[in-house]
């Protein structure tokens, strides 16, 4: 066993379990919740309240919310996307919130039209985009549904031949390299999936092709996966994956306002000079539209593994399919609108925990991302329940609902790079967004908090009987978590990594990119955490991620949704009223190690000569470790300094990672976790290391092994410092 | 270094190399004979006499046969499959051999008329089947084409609800019937490969069903995997895959005279009684006739391993599709010539060395088995170049051209049965079928002549430069061998066993079933090989497998042929000429170790109480290696009986592998090899062990190690005799 459990034995009262299973559907499997909570001293006292929390969350509720979520389309800055504003807002303050609305003006483009033509061979048909229709499901109908597209893409009008790229990854150009095919001047067609669109884009542009089109395959997310909707859960053939395609990777938020609040009188750089802006147009397709091109391509056969599920041979081009695309979106600066929510904490008010969805949708945004601010609303619920009894949290609560999330994190980020200083006091992020689609629920988060996310699992029952987290064990037991199980490769969210350690209990995976933690965790060092309950997603930002799609395959009874409420309002609760918070720095100091020695492994490939050494570095995440397991036992002991010194130095310690950023991309200043930039979404560990590996560029790596190290003792200072008085 | 190679350079003169390039292509690497050859003591006489036969194989000459074999659909039993037999006894005699055509009497179906309609639900139709076609290729319109079957189906009418079982393997139909789908008197459709069509039919009816619909996966041997004909290789939508579903893994051959020669008078089993026919009627499809039947099918969806590459997602029925299928097959006894060409050897004329290959065809055969047919008779026609020059073989070598192969080997295993007493002399078995459909060579064999194998590859150059050995390392370097690599799964013939012991060099497969080495490998214990140059082949057993696919995919240059009939000649001329015959019991004994250690730990898993000992099997394979190594020693060192004496050891030791035959099908009598019941193709290593295992039969198992174990020590005791004297 791993050492906290023994430890929260004694840090803890052991008391009768009183929580009844009334909670559970008591047709199954008792749940029988812990009777201890890590951080808390008198946990009868935090059970009685957890249990008037947990009795609020109500299905009924979250069924309304959803309705009047997903009534219409409300993609950012439109007049729709400021009505669910109003609505949660309307919410935060029925729940006694302090809330607002905080608004930014984006640069945002609106697509005024859309066309794309299949020129050769003749008689070759596509006169497209085609409409997204399936029997029984009229929102498609809806006429404010703007022309599918990918977020910043420039407006173009492009003739050129087409060739195809597989999952436009680096190695796919690379294939495409040795095959003699040249992508200069060429529209290039890729599948989604794998890692995120606009690493495709960017590959795509670095390689001189003229434009890109992305597709689903029917492979990967269509009828090769499972039925099609409405019969079953996966991509319909006219259903079309809208997406943000900017190089969010560079910098995330407003392209125009790198590091700084996009507030109406902002500095700005010109879009035409914005490092994070596409210079080629990306066009999205349904597999129908796709379908044609594809099928006519010429040139040698693809590599099989390109293959994918349409009835056809699939061949590298170029040509002799040209297409001609034309893209007209109108940029501007809009409005958005962050609706933030606030109470204020009675023992640490500057010490904040925060919790975070987005709102804003690419259609009705059922799962993506009402199913996450369902969840969130129904856990603000609950929480207005106790201040209306009275309650008041130990340290200040900040419920934020995120606004341009699709654009590539642009309401939290512009948020985040406005309120930095104040959030020099924030313990931690816990972040929602496709919240359910299913039953199988996974997280991911930093290190010091994975312990912290399987307890609050052990608390909340689950619709399949026990409790959350005897559901996911049961499901991922005598399996190596593989990366679509932590997260669905649609969502786009966070990954497990493949350096991360091997674990004794149920894998909670590494944050990455590609939903709103992204700017707390990586650019300002909030301990963060995201989750999820998944199923089957085949409709993933299209018009049929609908009311009438989630109601009949995410979460027909809204139990899910209710789970999810009751686990997040856990969160939020115990990190806001914890006498010690429960953050564990020996986790965090076994999982660094363990990406050092698999970073190590890759500098000796690099380096067959001999590279430099990480010795040093080795130490301090041993010296982390021990900084970790000493604090613990010395609250334990009662020899720790008082508890707000300990807090402030668990609070801290995640802080001290920072550096001064990426030599290639200093937004992000995380020197333990950062969204590849060949990925988009799987975290890469030891990102300055790690890319300094890939340049092989043998200084840049001496110096990363000593920042890196420097950042991780400074951690550790914090921490031994708490101890030491 | 493995023991022999360092004999070989002992055993035999090292001399300068002396045969030129000229046979190779000048412009690739050059191609260096071996100066030695194992098993002959005067090498520089027989090298001299294979580059004789070496320069005699001619792509002309084999183009020539092949058209002239492929010009019409021969089907065993039919005027054109006689005219074919009239053509390979001309070219016999014309080289010189003593040849005769022998007949047998046969139970043999001729389909009369073959229907399937789609007859629910409403408005999904298919009347077929529907007509091979594709642009380019008019051979598929010739009126002698019978309508596609599948060889020893029943006559019937059926009409039935339909399901999917994927494979058709004993683990497919045991998902169905987890999944509560009951068989029980409804159609199967089940898609080729993997196992043995036969084996499939037998799973469907022992569970009750009333019919069996094999079809052709477009993602096994069509479009998915590669371009389809006539632009590539690979099964056009409209292609049948016919083929033989009688129960040969019981026996093969004519089904109502088992163990017997089917002469005229012969006596015989009712046919209802037959043990080796299926009772259910079994019709093949194309996947343009099977996909109307799989989209249509509701129920739950099936496993996703279970879809394939059609449009739609695959579901396991049963119904509502309902299809009515009615097959008229006129069956009685009917004729078939083998053609059979003798060379009386002139100092063991009772030794005797066979060369098989089938003539007849589902339809045009250019591939199947025309490829290997063509090869045969530039063999021949090479021997008979020697023969006119007054070359004399030592041992009798008999060339077989086998008919009715493709209804179970029916021409060999009469041929066999028939000549089981003279064929005490066998030597070896040389196998071809499908010959050439590419350019990369694998051979398959027992574990005495896979040294011989690799040896004889050494011995001929490569179209692709340097030796047929040279290409075969290169391209199966760094690669384990795979099942598919050692022979294409279409084939159905000789698989390389899981249970083999890796290999230092190329590896060369193990038998299975398939072809025509089975009756002389398995029943009569001759030491057998085959081999073949393969490719991409996705017309196999369709009327597509004619000269027009052959020339543009296969061999365009007839340059495999040509690498073939080489290959085989050599096999031919060198075990009808050695001093010393060239097995390597050593290589037997080491395989027989590695496949009892992999059946022990299977034995170990299905007894984990502790079953029966090993020990004395372990102890005979180690005693066989000695023996066969001993042997060896001995020939070196010249300590060794007279050669006549050490040839009858090498010769009989494989025969004394024989036994009654496996308890559940005594027809197969080899300790060491059988095909699996349940996978038809794939040989399964001391089949009577792992049958007892797999059985669960404590009491059998003992018997068949004991068994076992005196059929090894049989060998090793023929082995020692013939060098202690």
């Amino acid at each position: 066993m791993r050492p906290l459990v023994s430890l929260i034995v004694f840090w803890t009262l052991l008391i009768a379990p009183f929580l009844g299973t009334e909670l559970g559907d008591p047709t199954k499997s008792v749940f029988e919740p812990p009777n201890a909570i890590a951080g808390f001293e008198k946990p009868i006292a935090q059970l009685a309240l957890e249990k008037k929390f947990l009795a609020v969350p109500d299905p009924k509720h979250a069924e309304q919310d959803m309705r009047a979520l997903t009534a219409t389309p409300h993609l950012a800055t439109t007049p729709e996307d400021r009505k669910t504003a109003d609505y949660v807002l309307q919410k935060f303050k029925e729940a006694g919130l302090q809330a607002s609305i905080e608004e930014y003006k984006v640069y945002f483009g609106i697509p005024e039209s859309v066309s794309i033509d299949i020129v050769a061979p003749e008689g070759v048909v596509l006169h497209g985009p085609s409409p997204e229709r399936v029997d029984g499901d009229d929102g498609s109908k809806d006429s404010r549904i703007l022309p599918a597209f990918n977020g910043y893409t420039p407006s173009a009008d492009v003739t050129a031949e087409v060739l195809y790229a597989n999952y436009g990854r680096p190695e796919d150009f690379d294939t495409l390299a040795q095959a003699g095919v040249d992508v200069k001047g060429k529209l290039v067609i890729i599948r989604y999936g794998e890692i995120f669109r606009g690493v495709k884009v960017l590959q795509a542009q670095q390689r001189g092709a003229a434009g890109v089109i992305l597709y689903s395959d029917p492979m990967d997310d269509g009828y090769f996966k499972g039925d099609v909707y409405p019969k079953g859960p996966y991509r319909p053939s006219s259903a079309v994956q809208r997406g943000d395609v900017h190089f969010m990777f560079r910098y995330p938020g407003d392209p125009t306002t790198p590091g700084a609040p996009s507030s109406a009188t902002a500095e700005r750089t010109e879009a035409a000079q914005s490092a994070s802006l596409p210079k080629i147009p990306v066009l999205p397709l349904s597999y129908a539209d796709a379908s044609p091109i594809l099928q006519h391509l010429a040139g040698p056969e693809s590599p099989r593994s390109w293959q994918g599920a349409l009835p056809f041979t699939y061949h590298l081009g170029v040509g002799p399919v040209k297409v001609h695309l034309k893209i007209a979106v109108h940029y501007e600066y809009r409005t958005i609108w962050n609706v933030i929510g606030t109470v204020k904490g009675a023992e640490y008010p500057s010490d904040i925990v925060l919790s975070g969805n987005h709102r804003d949708a690419w259609v009705f945004g059922a799962a993506d991302p009402g199913s996450g601010t369902v969840a969130q609303l129904e856990a603000v619920r609950g929480i207005g329940q106790l201040l209306k009894a009275g309650w008041r949290p130990k340290r200040t609560i900040i419920f934020a609902s995120w606004d341009a999330e699709e654009q590539g994190m642009v309401g939290s980020t512009e948020w985040v790079e406005q309120h930095a200083q104040e959030l020099s006091g924030a313990v931690a992020y816990f972040n929602m967004d496709v919240a359910v689609t299913g039953p199988n629920f996974a997280a991911a988060s930093v290190p010091s908090l994975k312990q912290f996310m399987r307890d609050v699992a052990k608390s909340v029952p689950s619709p399949q009987g026990g409790s959350v987290y005897d559901a996911w064990t049961e499901r991922t037991s005598g399996k190596s978590p593989q990366r679509n199980e932590v997260f669905p490769d649609v969502n786009g969210s966070a990954r497990h990594s493949s350096a991360a350690p091997p674990h004794q209990d149920v894998a909670v995976g590494d944050l990455g990119s590609g939903s709103d933690y992204t700017p707390f965790l990586e650019h300002i060092g909030v301990a963060s955490a995201d989750m999820g309950s998944h199923g089957p997603y085949g409709v993933y930002h299209s018009a049929f991620d609908d009311y009438t799609w989630f109601t009949k395959f995410a979460d027909p009874k809204f139990a899910y949704e209710q789970q999810m409420a009751r686990l997040h309002g856990l969160q939020v609760l115990r990190m806001a009223d914890a006498d010690v918070l429960p953050f564990d720095y020996e986790d965090y100091g076994q999982e660094i190690e363990a990406y050092i020695e698999y970073t190590k492994q890759r500098a000796a490939e690099s380096f067959p000569e001999g590279g430099p050494k990480f010795d040093e570095l080795t130490k301090a995440s041993k010296r982390l470790q021990s900084a970790g397991s000493m604090l613990l036992g010395a609250v334990k002991a009662g020899r720790a300094a008082s508890p707000a010194r300990i807090n402030t130095a668990l609070r801290d310690a995640e802080r001290a990672f920072l550096t001064n950023g990426l030599p290639s991309r200093p937004w992000f200043r995380h020197a333990i976790y950062a969204p590849g930039e060949s990925t988009g979404y799987e975290a890469i560990v030891l990102p300055g290391i790690t890319e300094a590996i890939e340049h092989h560029d043998q200084q840049a790596l001496v110096e990363q092994i000593q920042l890196t190290t420097a950042a991780i003792n400074h951690a550790s200072e914090i921490l031994e410092s708490a101890h030491s008085f």
